[in-house]
């Protein structure tokens, strides 16, 4: 049971590796009759566009999305929207000579394991060369929920990168306006500082990233195995590199004095909960934090073996990024716009 | 589409209301020819059965299971396995005055947007007893994996009660010998002073939860929605109070100088992805934490609303524990075991 | 991937053997807050129930559903709703001889086959005593249909038995009102003479059965493998003994001089299409016809070997209809009602 | 919940109109490690393209496909193999007219009905132009039939033509040769003739076709829903313009003396049941009838409505084949394909 779908009622499937003729998805299920916004679809994508500042991989990809089939005078008309991006900087050379190694911290031992044949080439079906899918298919879904709730936001930005955490209070307006997507600007030079350290160094860092839907309206989510929260865990640790995901208080719940948030005519005193009560949105804002583990590919010698099960030291010269966390926000974003539309289509087919 | 299966080749359908006649599920696909051993499963729901310390909710339940179909001269059949467990101790009346009176930090509110309709009773379907139905399925979904791969091992432990960390290492046969699950003697005492104190004092405590599979076989994940991080995830974040899901180094791995493990021939020289690359297993231990925040029903009043939007205070004198997860370990090792065997059977359809 | 789970918005899981201590099932994504009518369900049940005439298995059942959840307060609640119906009537005794052998036209043989162990008794999980669940199901789909549509009517009949056909025209009222769902007084005689001949020397027959809905809204069916006809065909061929499944003008189709209806300001002026043009129904009557296999089991000598492949003589002299067809009626209102209720919610999620 | 994916383990999800740039298709769950061979999957879209005779629509496709992903070294990878096949030979101008009359017989109306929009342009989405989406990926699930099962044989012929019926016996090298699929050298000079009359007269012809699958192991089908009948019957009725399926005997079974097959110990002494019983398969061949009906579109005046209610009276002048089951064969043996090797893969998972 290939996990190349995601989602119930809105339903994602992707296709295409790092370094094949394109990549691309399908977006079933998205309601007719939404004017479509290719601008805003590329948009998004642009945000996540590789080589767009000298902390990005060098690697650089116009990622022109061409939609394929679904849309008609302007308008989505319920029929599969099938759209392609273009792969055309691949440079398989690179790869070469790790053909038959497993680059640490890669998939390719694991790939090798389950499948007994892997696309060697940049990390083939592994590569978060994928996640541009996601990113188009999460700016039509976020014209889905607009189209419903014309005034949901879905914000995102990078909040902490290896032990350096935020200084001052989020902007979004500034989170979009730099390449960090960092959202406050006494935060930025020492993020620019440990990036540029990193780089020369040959190392990478970690990240967290935090995302929210404001606007979202109360009664989102499937208890009690499709719980929204639960459908977001899932959508966020597919993310390449996200190792935790946190909702509402996340971690720091385990110390807090209280778990929940009183309720008073006028709404909720706190949002302890991330939006969430039950598996359900309640209204407030939907709050989740990602954390990213560095980036594995570095010109660093690690211990590795080959298919073979020969030793070998390597380093990986391949083209990435010091920190793959500065790319992910518009990922989760997106994950988190086609999970949000998928449980509004889900719910209104249940309302009496 | 409603939420009440879990899993894509094992499926569990759950039912069930805590205070309705029962609570059972359904689980289909568990492979023909598996030996079925009732005390196992029985063995189980003991481990999570309220009632049995003071520190649990006093409602007393025996939580025997009743098998209604799918096993034949004592072994599997590949037909569904139903099975019911009957509510022996409801007690309606605690809950009658809160009618129509939205509890702070549980499903009242989010059910009743959604729905229009909640049934009351003791959290109704939110209450945290549909987790017997995860036990019970969760032990048929190991005597599953057993029957694959005889030493595989699932284990789960509390590591953290509100502030109070272990102090040792992690003893498996300790914690399962407690009421706390508690795997470290030497910080027993501390959690029985923290407990007993949060229980005088009608507060409660948050806990964190470690969870492991040994011995699981490489190869299981599916690439690039249904990895097997991603699942777990979604698995772990569906029970009760879960908060934040951390796979392997998890949310320290932001902080981590890296994010990866060295290969050698013989094996990996770490474990920080947890058992897990781009979302695949790798043979070594799956290690997955969770977070729960303390139990929201407490004897403190609170702010609330009716579903009129009248304003109330109320305190929750409902049977309740002073922390939830204390209960969860059985739970999560549950969620764990059907997560795998789901994937374990997806696996080898397509091995050539 | 188990196939014990019907529908997509709207979910029927269904578990039981024949001999086992119940059947029963799950029905999940059934909307909230419609009123409930146990008399209603069990009304549908006993229409389907064993032991009514001297022409059905003289198996008696009572057939009494217990419902196990998801009513409150004498509505749905949007929660999943399990129920049950207890085997009161297993004589396993009927079935001891055959235990090894596979008797011909059931499904011993391929259940064998697969799963290398099958329940023996009374055909075990293959037994037509399954459909008392569809039916349960069924009735309870008729209820969320006509909260949304009150006027909308499934109508089904038997139109052949053997090689005799209706005599004159279709009254649902008359069809209602005796064994076989025969809905023309004056074809009744002949079938009767039919059934007791086939009776008396130990034979069966085989049936046509016609279905419809009227009052259907058009939009409902999701092209281009979820097509309505596609899902009936599906729904309606998963049912005991049906061979062929017929939309509209069916098998008729190849012979007639077109295959379309024409349309005026006032509809359609014809309905070959069956109520479904290109997957979509049109808001014509849909029409369904099913062709059922004579009874398997008789009293006359067949050859079939036993699991070790030894050959035998048996007749199978258990409990059986002379004709199934004449009990299939209800069970193929139900599954058009379960696919009729379901592509319902499913056009509801995308209406704008 | 839209329809445009197929299939439990093996997925294949389609898109694409008639007239937009392209059509195509993922297939996702295809085992890793098969040998691909591209002219096998052409030569299948070969034998459903048209314009390959005068009795085809003169609407010329190359019909070249192009593999996206999926293939590395010339075998599957275990991801998912997108594939898209341009549309190099639009002419809307045909369709002009049309653009808001409701062509009787095609999907305009129901389209319209469902979504309020509809692609104009050729039947968009409607336009059997999909099936060959359903072709391609059907010779892919071939190829791992043949994987699996070496000798595995699935054919496919025209039996029936109107009221023409087959005059002699099927020889399936001689279905193979000519345009009609017509396996009988004594039948085809009155199918040409009796197409002739039809294309002059400007009126079309009914279909009937047959397929089997030949070497197809015992123990495919998931009872009680997914039955490989049922699956088979909702594969075959989402076929354009298919409006009957039937399995084994179907139809004829209602006035056969009996519906089964009697066993000896070297198999089965018949096939009435088309390799099927309660279910799942037997090792006998599997067989499948279909019902076409005639083309809708001819030169012939309809009364029809346009999308504000106004009457109009046209005649389809667009491209078409005066018998659209003429080139259904190549589809329905892809369904066939597409269905077995998905139920393969499930049962796969299960072997103990």
């Amino acid at each position: 049971m290939a996990g190349n779908s995601f989602g119930g009622l809105l339903k994602l499937t992707s296709f295409g590796e790092s370094h094949g003729p394109c990549i691309g998805g399908v977006l079933d299920g998205m309601p007719p009759r939404i004017p479509f916004d290719i601008n805003f679809i590329q948009h998004g994508l642009d945000q996540r566009r590789p080589g767009r500042s000298t902390f990005h991989t060098p690697r650089t990809e116009t990622d022109k999305i061409h939609i394929l089939s679904g849309i008609y005078q302007g308008m989505t008309t319920g029929t599969p929207i099938a759209f392609q991006i273009f792969n055309e900087n691949q440079r398989s050379a690179d790869y070469g000579p790790y053909e038959q190694i497993f680059r640490p911290g890669h998939g390719d031992f694991s790939y090798y394991k389950k499948y007994g044949i892997w696309d060697t080439r940049g990390g083939g079906r592994a590569s978060a060369r994928e996640t541009a899918v996601r990113v188009a298919a999460g700016q039509m879904a976020l014209l889905g929920l607009r189209f419903f709730y014309p005034d949901i936001m879905i914000n995102g930005a990078v909040i902490q990168i290896g032990p350096h955490t935020l200084q001052g209070s989020i902007d979004w307006n500034f989170a979009e306006g730099n390449d960090f997507f960092c959202p406050d600007p006494t935060t930025l030079t020492s993020w620019i500082n440990a990036l540029t350290h990193a780089k020369d160094n040959h190392t990478s860092l970690g990240a967290k990233i935090y995302v929210e839907a404001v606007g979202c309206p109360a009664g989102l989510g499937e208890p009690v195995y499709d719980k929204l929260d639960a459908d977001l865990a899932k959508a966020m640790m597919s993310i390449n590199a996200v190792k935790a995901v946190e909702i509402g208080d996340g971690v720091a719940c385990v110390e807090a004095p209280q778990g929940f948030d009183e309720i008073t005519s006028s709404g909720f005193m706190s949002n302890r909960s991330g939006g969430i009560l039950a598996g359900i949105s309640t209204g407030s804002a939907i709050t989740c934090t990602l954390s990213l583990k560095p980036t594995s590919s570095t010109k660093q010698l690690r211990e590795t073996i080959d298919v073979k099960g020969r030793s070998h030291r390597i380093d990986i010269e391949g083209r990435h990024d010091p920190c793959v966390g500065i790319r992910a926000v518009p990922i989760a974003k997106a994950m988190m716009s086609l999970t949000l539309l998928d449980h509004l289509l889900r719910w209104r087919s249940i309302q009496t």
